[in-house]
């Protein structure tokens, strides 16, 4: 094997078939693992990347055996934006985005599916389960739909309708738990433990953050090498934001890049349950919250990648802040109407979060946000943008509407 | 001008100056005009395309100008997809799915839109419009948010509700007509030409076509220049299935294929329009008629590309047929379950229309299918699959479900 595993908490060092999800020392919270290579007998070189190819561009970084199951569907490969107006008016010098609204099932969480669906393959399993506030769910059972695994999801009851509407068109098996998505994850895990099936959770199988990094790897070869000085990411259970991290040092260990941005996570202020244990310092104890916010994908009480992504974003020098639900709304319309980006809420957050602290970050500043999903997995979430007022199919009816949009 | 305009009914030959849209002899309906470039000129080989840049690595034959604006957003370099299983079980040879859904709205229409934005540019307009029956509105508001340019959408006040919400969040200024697509159109065209704001109307703007074409392009490209034998499209106005066949026209002058495949057009058994004047011949005359389909965005009972569709079907050597709104919500269901792929209704409906004649393709037969449009642009149309039945969170509960889904 050309990888490790590694604990968060004690360091302790496993092979991978000595341990399938976190350390037992340390316990599933505390214990997750980290995926490390013996990055000296990588050979690898920047021009071997090319900027829209899918994911397994990246396979010799990643923790998957040479010639095991990879999907077919198109994951990653997704646009980088570079936007000039947009860095002038936030007063700082470059801003790119990363959208991952295109991705096969609209959504970041394809990346991790992914190899989650080809380590089930290597490992034996005949089903796979996943628990999710909606986009893990939705991005699981699409890309098991053409594969011979059985899936079953666990989310909140809760959860956007297209995001749920997706589950049932791909054929999965779906639980829409009558409570919160932390009800659901802690269920689920009871559940797969009992029936033996591959659990594709966020945090607890390491995996899935190696797919997740793909995200920053891409930002890296799709702005030529020019490596941001701040990356801005939405965070829930904080495996998004340890998993950009993760890319970056990567790249960095193999000596393809010569810095790692500060990572910034946003959270929204009605779920900031990750930024509460960061502000409090080392050593970071998780402790968990109750939550409220419109956006759904992050809307996380008991993050289970607490203490990695507190450690990785100290270690890159970010920090957390967070932000309204109401600034989460006004940077999903202010992105649309400025890049022609329509982003989901958490899509939005890190947005929200640049706009916040742009004018901290000075004049020079290269900046990279993450937009996570795509808007049309929650249009109820815009609802207050939207007035229908319908028109006779009238001329003189019409000019009239026209002249009202024309004062 | 490396092109020139030419009536798709009387032939007369206009420079690109001469005339805006469509031929003035024959009028908007019969007139609409092709845009033909001087192949002989144009020096381009296979190599200098590759997979999934976006649309205007295609400039040589699109009909701008160099310098002209481009978006930015990136349209087409969408995938294809090779599915031998599906293949297989409708008996044929090779089957590739060219899945529009990963756009930056969602649809084919960006394709469209892409280049109607370019020549609003080229022609110094302040303000462009068009009708819609849902996904051209999203995606030319989408587009042209980021740019100076004003929007004016008229569409169907029925158009699902995630189109219409794209097209306030892009900041567009929304005409929604209490009555058809087809009253859409024609109040739109008045009001456009009393106003002078550049038109981007199916069929009337000849230069969206070209932009169109480009699906076909990257067949060619994606599937390693092996041309398929047959290509399904669903079909409204009749503008994408005309363009299909012009860009494998165009790769064909060029000298870069030597096939042009049979083009089958599929259409709602509730709105076959174009079906209906194919199949009664030459000389080809639109006849309206009365729609009723659960497929919004074919959903065109006075077709305004039916002539130019007429008679490149014929040139191709291929025909239309139609499908029911079960066979399209059936499909839908299948091909995300068999492929991950989710359409909306007129996306699957190419692929309704494959299964429906499949067994009388041959078994050699290599295929295409282009699905138009995401999943997530009409979830209410799949209403019918989605059943939530709430579970509590507790661990007895979720046993009790997971065993009715085990038997």
């Amino acid at each position: 094997m050309h990888y490790k595993l590694k604990c968060i908490s004690c360091n302790k060092i496993y092979e991978p078939n000595e341990v399938e999800y976190t350390c037992p020392i340390c316990g599933d919270r505390l214990g997750t693992l980290e995926v490390i290579y013996d990055y000296e007998s990588i050979k690898v070189s920047r021009e071997e990347f090319s900027k829209y190819d899918n994911i397994w561009q990246f396979e010799k970084i990643l923790p998957i055996e040479k010639d095991s199951y990879r999907t077919k569907l198109h994951v990653g490969g997704t646009p980088l934006y570079n936007m000039p107006e947009m860095a002038e008016n936030l007063g700082i010098k470059e801003l790119t985005i990363k959208y991952d609204g295109t991705n096969p099932t609209a959504s970041y969480k394809d990346r991790a599916s992914a190899i989650a669906i080809t380590k089930a393959y290597e490992k034996g399993y005949d089903t796979i389960y996943c628990a999710s506030t909606g986009n893990a769910a939705s991005s699981l059972a699409g890309l098991s739909a053409p594969t011979k695994l059985k899936t079953f999801i666990f989310l909140p009851a809760s959860a956007p309708i297209a995001k749920i509407s997706q589950l049932f068109i791909y054929g999965a098996k779906v639980i829409p738990i009558d409570g919160s998505y932390d009800d659901a994850f802690d269920i689920s895990l009871k559940i797969g433990q009992e029936k033996g099936w591959y659990c594709r959770n966020s945090a607890i199988n390491p995996y899935l953050l190696e797919g997740k990094k793909t995200g920053a790897l891409e930002i890296a070869v799709q702005n030529n090498w020019n490596i941001p000085d701040f990356v801005f990411v939405s965070v829930g259970d904080g495996t998004v934001i340890s998993s950009i991290y993760k890319g970056f040092y990567d790249f960095y260990k193999l000596g393809l890049i010569d810095k790692i941005p500060r990572i910034i996570g946003v959270q929204a202020e009605g779920a900031a349950a990750i930024k509460r244990v960061f502000d409090k310092g080392e050593p970071f104890i998780p402790d968990d919250i109750e939550t409220k916010t419109i956006a759904d994908s992050i809307s996380v009480g008991k993050p289970r990648d607490v203490i990695k992504a507190c450690k990785y974003i100290k270690a890159s020098g970010g920090y957390f802040i967070s932000v309204s639900d109401e600034e989460i709304l006004n940077a999903i319309y202010e992105l649309s109407v400025k890049s022609g980006i329509f982003a989901e809420p958490a899509g939005a957050t890190s947005y929200a979060g640049l706009k916040k602290v742009a004018s901290k970050l000075g004049k020079d500043a290269k900046v990279s946000i993450i937009v996570t999903g795509n808007g049309l997995k929650d249009i109820k979430a815009i609802e207050k943008f939207v007035e229908i007022k319908r028109v006779k199919p009238d001329i003189n009816a019409v000019r009239e509407v026209i002249e009202e949009y024309d004062n």
